[in-house]
């Protein structure tokens, strides 16, 4: 049997337990040039909150009944396809089930046995999280060595990688934001930001741009809002910001605070521009091979936050928005397929 | 002597009467390689109302007891200097005032005496109006032939160059938003747009999405805010945010209405960027000789709005965020100077 997540209904602000529900449907048989694959961990990301919604977006929205869309890794269990190997470890949209079909339409790639990575690690680092931090910084933001960095949800999956990947580039300075001391001191001396603030305490603008006398080259931005606001008032000329994310208005259901300081970008010939990382698949290789040797050589610190069972898929997503986890939330449907 | 008007203290909200007065001072003399130039007429640009407030910008604050700062148009009549001859017409930083020295520092540039156009022509469409249109849509904007493109304050001075050079070079579709039914008949049936909302009725959302069902490839922004909104709602894939002006802005004290859809910007891959026309002072000279022969074959239209008096100059400021000018606001000095 396929134990799905599918969405019942479409959620007003956060998720809860009328959103999505457990079904049990058929196993799916592996047709002519498909593959059966076995899921065993799915990447649980702010943006899957945004295909629930009934409104355009860069992908259509989850159709009501259907399994909740998500990224995740599993392993070939049969094979008609001379794309995939049984026991191949493959990565791709597998959705919040046990059980997914790999087709010339659907397809995943295929894992390195001896990648020498964890499978957790795999989808963090080499799943859409590093990808995003890798184009995000370095071709949206076009990241020049000697720049100011500020970069928020500073502890989070993708905060965290793009402020190691500055650094290792060359930042003059990287400034995390993040969401409490814990989280801003893990930012600090765990993945090696130069500082970290506290959003939650107040004056964040004042602080800001106290950190950053000469103002922020590039903003990298997580969450929207009130930060965002923060970040364009100490805009450098010529100054990037790149919108990654909005996770401080995903669940909003009324019209979000908005963002006061887009003259700013007029004042410092500054812009802002959003990218969908799925845009960069071509190149997802080269950043692939980077990660990986950052990963080995130490100097790409990552976390992972691992929570065991598809049902608890749900509450895995509600935690990115509680800011509750720590590190790349996953979780973990099938504990008995490995990489490594 | 030298009537001035001079910022008397910084305003919160609108000018009025406790925010400039006129002065009468000595007339400056003409030293070596400086040229004494009279005022005949000065442009009056919303972004004089930001100059006057102490905060940072792309120019210093006027300084408290200093003329307002703007551009505007003079004759030469005395020279030291060989950049300029008595007689010459020329346009500068001349701030409100009736006389101004030209010198090393401070430079004027010699309006042609052929040129063919009359003065309150060549400080609407040849000066910061004109240049900001050409620059802002073709350098900032990327503008493409095909491109459908919304420009709001849309007969406005700059809105409706840039509609007009949007047209001219081949936009799908030209689409402006203006306030009012008056100026929007006037966007359409003078400067030839398509068509045009009216940005005080309800829902402009809808409206544009349904004026643009493929999207809005470039918008325009001379006002941010709920406009800016609007139009972020509806950009197409790639689409490009130019950021010129936010009048709307401009007279707040408090924290102004944000922009609550830029993760549209996300979704569709845009960008968003603001530019001052000062950075293109290089290439003023190609967008001048395009931009006078287009007034001469008749392809751009432009309308100027005169006021008699030095003194008149903040209520013709204050005619900008009322929406109350009809046309390139300009305030005649001396009437006596002309070119043609």
């Amino acid at each position: 049997m396929n134990r799905q997540i599918v969405l019942r209904q479409r959620p007003r602000g956060a998720i809860d337990e009328s959103t999505t529900e457990l079904v049990v449907r058929a196993e799916p048989t592996c047709g002519p040039d498909e593959a059966l694959i076995k899921v065993a961990m799915l990447s649980i990301d702010p943006t899957i909150r945004t295909w629930m919604n009934d409104a355009p977006g860069y992908l259509p929205p989850i159709e009501i009944g259907a399994p909740v869309r998500s990224t995740g890794a599993g392993v070939v269990v049969a094979s008609n396809s001379t794309r995939y190997q049984v026991g191949d470890v493959v990565v791709g949209m597998t959705n919040w089930q046990e059980w997914v079909i790999a087709n010339e339409e659907h397809r995943f790639s295929v894992i390195p046995r001896d990648i020498g990575l964890d499978l957790a690690t795999v989808l963090n680092v080499l799943g859409v999280t590093g990808l995003t931090a890798y184009f995000g910084l370095l071709d949206v933001g076009r990241f020049q060595a000697g720049d100011v960095v500020v970069v928020s949800a500073a502890a989070g999956a993708t905060g965290s990688a793009v402020g190691q990947i500055a650094r290792a580039r060359g930042a003059a300075r990287v400034i995390g934001v993040a969401g409490g001391p814990r989280k801003c001191d893990e930012a600090v001396s765990w993945y090696g930001f130069d500082s970290c603030l506290d959003h939650r305490e107040p004056d964040l603008e004042g602080r800001l741009r106290a950190a950053s006398p000469n103002g922020v080259d590039l903003y990298f931005d997580n969450v929207g809002g009130a930060v965002l606001d923060a970040a364009l008032a100490s805009i450098a000329m010529h100054g990037r910001v790149v919108l990654c994310g909005a996770i401080s208005q995903y669940n909003e259901s009324g019209r979000p605070r908005g963002v006061a300081n887009t003259p700013m970008l007029i004042m410092r010939r500054a812009s802002m521009s959003g990218f969908i990382v799925l845009d960069f698949a071509a190149r997802f290789g080269e950043a692939q091979a980077v990660l990986v040797a950052m990963v080995r050589d130490g100097t790409l610190r990552h976390r992972e936050h691992l929570i065991n069972g598809l049902e608890r898929a749900p509450e895995a997503l509600n935690l990115l928005f509680a800011g509750a986890n720590h590190g790349k939330t996953l979780v973990v449907v099938d504990e008995g397929i490995a990489l490594a």
